[in-house]
């Protein structure tokens, strides 16, 4: 079976990476990055990308999955993972290991070293974060058809999201809408926050039903093929008041705004900074509590972060979500959040449904 | 608010054992042990327990409800964690501190060496694993509650497991009413593999359908306060014919022989050999390819694990699976699967649903 050529692509681009970073090999053991360089969807295993051929190390549950998803790698086969690793280093003879500092475990990194004693370890942080960044089309053609899910299911329960019905039934129903269209599983536990909830921006969703007049905050995705979807839609229950338009169109313009200042080159702060300016202007700056927004792939929050401090730069192929809100404690919150695929002459929204202000139920 | 008497009673336990290890404190990382000794189950953090009131270490997203879950905990805000944890540590003058190795990863260690220098640190493997296996009435309660989920949505989803079926609706069925009936979440991917498939232990639903004369294996388990239930049923399609009777028969009776191995005093790996020694016997051997159980709480896999290995001893208030199976390539499988409590006099059967032979469909 050939290699599929995007993960060949992605191995190269790591390759270019190490020769300058000096190191004859690297130890991958974070699950995203050996998924994104191999094809590999198991929950166990380690990867090593040095000279040749990929090395990529599983237990036995994954033998013959590691063998059908990742044709561009070698499977080998451990019972000790520790022991697998140092066997395969010793037999290429290699001096210098990188390796992820923030996956890697103080036990893992000992028990190597007692067993690999020749080799030297050196730390190579966000290696991988930089690549994953930029997505190439297969990537993209995932998280659109994760975003497709979450548009079919929430269009099937938007019907149930109405006064009377607690935020912790329409989350069940919704993450099963998702399942039952292909979703793998969901993005993130879904939250549905109501009424006085909707002010806190990471709510769970509890008994509370909803109310006329309530704010709902609904911020959910599906993961298809791994990759995820991530969006936020806040509806006004039953009926809308005046305080509430203005609110929301408030959020609506930062929105807006940020979207506009998507494009390659612009510094991730200044997307931030174009959102935050309409919410300061506004008086409600220290209401709007995290960043604009964040990278979306494999995992649900990677790299680019869209915040006041980010130093990144946007370039084609990065997807990233908008989503500037505000939280008044006791009476609601809004927050409107779409993913953008960063494209040639902008910014391109990908989630598909509707961020007007919608009143339900 | 009082501090719950359960989490008091865990954490000193943990110092007991800390005095032995000469540490001046233990500086936790792992969530569930963190939830285990205060009730706190945000998706991030630290704990530190040393002389005094548990130091919980929390970002801005969690401080209110780390108050509300941890009373028996003093909550303090970081912004940046490594930071948070030094300054902790220099504000108690704290020599040596002992850490768990397989969570702590080497960027965090570095870190904290740079931020708190004179702290010496000492790897403090399975301190809490041991600890944890023995559970205490509110967590056996909450184990019960997990499997009376589990048990209701089965019943509710029998009716749905028929020929014509695809395995993949049948789990997003499962997992639909678990959650309806309250869990959490589902314990883990559930499994059902039918068929064919039903000889891989770690199958993957798929699409393929339900026919008369399948076995299909149902693993599957929910998710309540934090706790796990796990059980596994093999069911028979439409029909059973002869040599599917007589291989359930052999592994129930490997599984009631484990059953009754199950007591106080009794080493683990007796009981993973008094399930193995009557699949041997019948020359099926090397097709029961996993260990016969392992412990169940807030970890879906911890200690003890009942293994041909396993060194450890059975304690009363321990709650382990009982679960051997046997797996013929091509013909089928057949794994059958409970949750025990062990009690003064023996194993209690917690798991509620039928383990008898059903034929369905």
């Amino acid at each position: 079976m050939p290699d599929k050529p995007s993960t060949a692509h992605r191995v190269s681009r790591l390759r270019a990476l190490l020769r300058r970073s000096g190191v004859d090999a690297f130890l991958i053991l974070d699950l995203k990055n050996i998924r994104y360089l191999t094809g590999f969807s198991g929950s166990d295993g380690a990867l090593l990308v040095g000279a040749g051929k990929p090395t990529l190390l599983v237990d036995g549950r994954y033998t013959t999955q590691a063998a059908r998803e990742a044709p561009g790698a070698r499977v080998v086969l451990y019972s000790d993972k520790a022991s697998g690793i140092a066997d395969i280093l010793a037999a290429g003879g290699y001096g210098q290991v990188g390796f992820e500092p923030s996956v890697m475990t103080v036990e893992l990194l000992a028990s190597l070293k007692r067993k690999a004693k020749k080799v030297r370890w050196k730390p190579l942080p966000s290696e991988l974060g930089a690549i994953r960044a930029v997505k190439d089309p297969e990537e993209i053609a995932h998280i659109r058809r994760a975003i497709r899910i979450a548009t079919g299911a929430l269009t099937s329960t938007l019907a149930g999201i109405r006064p009377g019905v607690c935020e912790l039934d329409i989350a069940v129903e919704l993450e099963y809408e998702m399942r039952k269209k292909g979703a793998e599983a969901p993005a993130f536990d879904t939250i549905i926050a109501s009424g006085p909830n909707s002010a806190l921006p990471h709510a769970r969703p509890g008994r509370r039903k909803l109310r006329p007049g309530d704010f709902v905050v609904v911020d959910f995705g599906a993961v298809s093929s791994g990759y995820h979807s991530d969006e936020t839609c806040t509806f006004a229950v039953g009926r809308t008041g005046k305080r509430q338009e203005k609110l929301y169109a408030l959020v609506k313009e930062a929105h807006d705004r940020a979207l506009e200042a998507v494009r390659p080159g612009v510094l991730c702060r200044d997307v931030d900074a174009a959102a935050r300016a309409v919410i300061e202007k506004a008086g409600y700056g220290p209401l709007f509590s995290h960043g604009t927004g964040h990278g979306l792939g494999l995992d649900i929050h990677e790299a680019p972060r869209l915040s006041a401090l980010s130093e990144a730069v946007l370039e084609e192929g990065m997807v990233v979500t908008v989503e500037p809100g505000i939280y008044l404690p006791g009476f609601g919150g809004i927050r409107i959040e779409v993913a953008v695929l960063v494209e040639k002459r902008g910014g391109r929204v990908l989630t598909e449904f509707s961020k007007e202000l919608l009143v339900i139920g």
